[in-house]
């Protein structure tokens, strides 16, 4: 692969913008990382670990000559951001971001943006429960989808560069608009996260069932609600703050089906029960064959335990 | 390993008795491994894959002159096996079942289980969301919880074989009652798995947002619900009916931590937010330690994918 931007700035130095370095480095796609985060001590973790070429103290600094500025940033922060870097922009840069909604973070940021300078709105659909500048690797994008969501009149060939890097970082492109985006994200992610951090609180507050046993007997389901539910949570107040309506929405959709089944339950309904749980499984097939997850049978354990 | 039965019939060929056929070998803790299914068809690929010793039409047959039987059939159908089963059944021989409740099964199994037939009530933790004689595999139940369940004068010795035989499959044993297990339960893997069923069937009900959206980017959460939302629906339709109060009680806790955090979310209340995400973050600190999970940062992801 070629270099596709001669400087790439990263603000904010977490999860997604250090993956982004390790998997731009891989492929050769970027001429200079640049970095800054607002934490000294992530600015010293990413220097000490050598994640980008090069760490400045401010946004200002970093963006200073970069052709491509990655915000990576909680969607709260992007505004702040936005105007303190605006004046620093380069002509003809593109700028990107990588928040997981996409309507606000166009509120927030599209108004500083200078004539001349693209924004490209972004999202890559990957993630882990870590957070933080030692937690990126290379292959987090590998086989996933990236959203794009360029605006009104967007610049083509901006929009094509970027998509060319996020397929030469592994990943799958997409491109919608913005409110389709968060209708699809609060059904795919923020509703289900919000499920998980409740499932979880609950376990946690039952003190009949000590903390000891909920942990011993998680593999049972309960696990896979805990690794969602151990997200970050700056991000994640932001995003349900900012996809607030979707995300109520889909919230209303799941109580009312809840309600239905447990009124299944207390009637003693079994084929309402039966023909649920039968129709949900097909949608698991889907997944996995559209390569998004695997069916092997020990998926979801750790190796020799 | 030296042998702690000389033979033992599962009743019910599906993954937990499958899995426990291959782990009985691995470790040579059984004689002669006998069994027996309803489905002709799953007798047929029993036999075909070698899965036990012995093949048998009937559960009868099965467990004449055994001296383990394991009941690993859904909860609603283990009334009429042990009924069916109880006249051919060895003085001295122990039973146990596999069933993810325990209450509804010794109400079940209890009152046919002749004098002299000692009755262990057992429940491995562990499974994937596969069902089926070829869906087993010996490592399932290592370093996994089995709870076994004793009843009021329960034989010791009977216990301690039983214990021994879960130890030499690989799991971790522990003893509980009957009334608490339920609960535990309820909170750990019932309540968790009619909330991903629920959010899968709501997913799939959304037509404004198509299947195809919600299966290409499912990575981002949805994931983790479909792989629980794909259990046996049988088996689940007969643990939600048969461990009802608990399940409904811990539901309503849920519903109500749930509405909470929506009113937070409509309100704006990012504190309330932020507070809650931190709190759950550390029970899967929890889970981590106790060697319930990997934390590795690429966990839950297709090897090259």
């Amino acid at each position: 692969m070629s270099v596709l931007y001669d400087r790439v700035a990263l603000i904010g130095l977490g999860l997604i913008a250090g993956s982004m370095a390790h998997a731009m480095r891989r492929a050769g796609l970027a001429g200079e990382i640049v970095g800054t985060a607002r934490s000294a001590e992530t600015r010293a973790i990413a220097e000490e670990i050598g994640l980008v070429d090069r760490v400045t103290e401010t946004a200002a600094e970093a963006v200073e000559g970069a052709d491509l500025i990655v915000l990576a940033v909680p969607v709260g922060a992007m505004a702040a951001v936005a105007e303190d870097i605006a004046p620093h922009l380069k002509p003809g840069a593109t700028i990107t971001d990588v928040g997981s909604v996409k309507a606000a973070v166009v509120d927030a940021v599209a108004p500083h943006v200078p004539d001349g300078v693209h924004f490209v709105p972004g999202h890559p659909l990957a993630g882990t429960e870590h957070s933080g500048p030692q937690s990126g690797f290379a292959e987090l994008f590998d086989h996933r989808w990236t959203i794009l969501v360029p605006l009104e009149g967007a610049d083509t060939d901006a929009v094509a560069r970027l998509r060319a890097l996020w397929e030469g970082m592994g990943a799958f492109v997409d491109e919608m608009d913005m409110d389709r985006h968060d209708l699809v994200l609060a059904v795919t992610s923020h509703a289900p996260h919000l499920i998980a951090y409740t499932m979880v609180g609950v376990a946690d507050d039952l003190r009949r069932v000590t903390d000891s046993e909920v942990v011993k007997y998680s593999a049972a389901g309960f696990r896979d609600f805990t690794r969602i539910a151990a997200s970050d949570p700056t991000m994640w107040r932001d995003v349900f703050l900012t996809n607030k309506e979707a995300t109520l929405e889909i919230l209303g959709r799941f109580t009312e089906e809840l309600f239905a089944l447990q009124r299944a339950i207390r009637t003693g309904d079994g084929d309402q029960l039966f023909d649920y749980f039968t129709r949900t499984r097909e949608i698991r097939r889907g997944i996995i064959e559209a390569g998004q997850d695997t069916d092997a049978p020990n998926f979801g354990r750790a190796k020799g335990g």
